[in-house]
């Protein structure tokens, strides 16, 4: 996103990023909202994350989270930093005084000048649970953080999702954007959730922009996370050329047109062709803004 | 408190007491449930309580606030420090989870050893609001801690109180008293908001405890706090006599059968108990543990 922005910012300065964001991994801790996707990205363009950690605030400290721990109330397994709760707390209080999430995002972000727009994918609570072999379900953040993704995975519910809407302006974004890009991250869980929201999958499929794909699986692993876990659990290898091919392409019931590899994965090129979706392989490995950039041109140029 | 605790621990050892405390000033800020009263008394029997500067936690921190301030989201005249918020969210995890005030009540004061049992007057959200003379209406807290009661009050009105009940105990604890003890609170907006909590007067009216009040005025004037701003507004003058007058002998409609005042009122003494209601003079200055709790036995044995 950051890469993005930096190469829209150079060479694009008339063009606008609109950024529609998972909502799967939110939930109701303590009493307060948290949307963990939104915050990393407006942390992240904001510059206050913290780049050691790999999440949350920058500077952050803990003085709330061991206060309700004391009280033996809260999760042991999450904790609330406390620069982070003041966003929390802001968006809660926000949607309390009747805001919807999307309104009271717009609000949040105010605060710094991202160069995006965030847009949650749905206003309504969807949460990702996970359904683990054992029959239990729990939600994707205790699977996640509590057990490090290590519980097998029958399946992912995105709970009540038939009823949910995408949220105002994401349609709209879709149908009206120049190129769409699908950002490398979690198949399953980040993506899969925004995909499931009736209306969003025909919005792409009709879009008259082209759907770009980038590969969130290089030489065989994931870049970041446990997406690995995820893949696995609804059948498909850690692959590059299987991804694309989970997502397939917009001639055939799916919703890409062209699919980004790294370098190493040339040789899945031909493949993913064959399946009817664009492809290139270029180095993807986002060490710095520099090489994040440049993948944004390079998913920019494929779209063309 | 801390001096009934301590000459109950040194005296009565095996007495209970059970503080039935006033949620009028409670209120939800920025999402979560603020109870100001429960949470001051229980810092303070907890020695967890700023004696500098008289309210909230010892060591506080105001980094929550600082973010909420940044997000333009919260009240620019009210603070909510790091370690009080973690209370604060304690409560409304546990209110989100189903239970009741009174229940997250005992939860949160379980993690110390307060040597009182804390009640909530009420598990409904009797919330007190200030009508001033420009017709306004405002919450409590913000006529309080933002205007200092400065704005001249027509009349104090407790939202819904005629559809609460008294929190669970409150009654018992009434009914089955040795004492009661009316503490040396803002009458108006402090105690009267207890009283105003249907069945309560009825219960002070008929245990067969002695109701035993402390006065909160010394020589006509306030011990603490703006107390006298609401009392000029319900018509009761700021006077050690006219407070007993206000709350009345159960002789004759009203609640109390003593009242405590201080050594430099003595020559109200005879006026009040001329209304019918018991009363002596002693030192009513709480200046230390000892002090404090000589006023306590003060008033035990003025309920004999």
């Amino acid at each position: 996103m950051r890469g993005l922005r930096t190469h829209v910012l150079a060479e694009l300065p008339k063009s606008e990023i609109t950024a529609i964001v998972n909502v799967g991994d939110d939930m109701w801790l303590s009493g307060v909202r948290i949307a963990p996707d939104l915050d990393t990205i407006m942390y992240t363009l904001a510059g206050q994350n913290d780049e050691d950690r790999g999440w949350g605030r920058a500077g952050e400290s803990e003085r709330v989270s061991a206060e309700l721990r004391a009280y033996g109330v809260g999760w042991p397994w999450f904790t609330l930093g406390d620069l982070d709760l003041g966003t929390h707390l802001a968006r809660t209080s926000l949607l309390r005084d009747g805001l919807t999430l999307s309104q009271a995002t717009a609000r949040i972000t105010a605060r710094w000048d991202l160069g995006v727009r965030l847009l949650p994918s749905t206003d309504s609570e969807v949460e990702t649970h996970v359904e683990v072999n054992d029959g239990r379900s729990m939600h994707f953040q205790e699977w996640w953080t509590r057990h490090r993704a290590a519980l097998p995975a029958r399946r992912f519910i995105f709970d009540s999702v038939e009823q949910s809407a995408p949220a105002p302006g994401v349609l709209e974004a879709i149908a009206e954007a120049d190129v769409v890009l699908v950002a490398p991250s979690n198949p399953v869980v980040s993506i899969g959730p925004i995909l499931a929201i009736p209306g969003v999958r025909h919005a792409l499929r009709s879009t008259s922009a082209a759907v770009v794909g980038v590969s969130p699986i290089i030489s065989g692993r994931v870049v970041r996370g446990m997406a690995d876990a995820c893949l696995t659990a609804i059948g498909v290898q850690t692959k590059a050329h299987a991804v694309a091919a989970h997502y397939g392409p917009r001639s055939t019931d799916g919703v890409i047109d062209a699919w980004l590899v790294d370098e190493t994965d040339a040789s899945s090129v031909a493949a993913i062709e064959a399946m009817g979706i664009r492809s290139a392989a270029v180095a993807l490995w986002m060490r710095d803004a520099q090489s994040s950039a440049q993948v944004a041109r390079d998913a920019l140029v494929l779209a063309e």
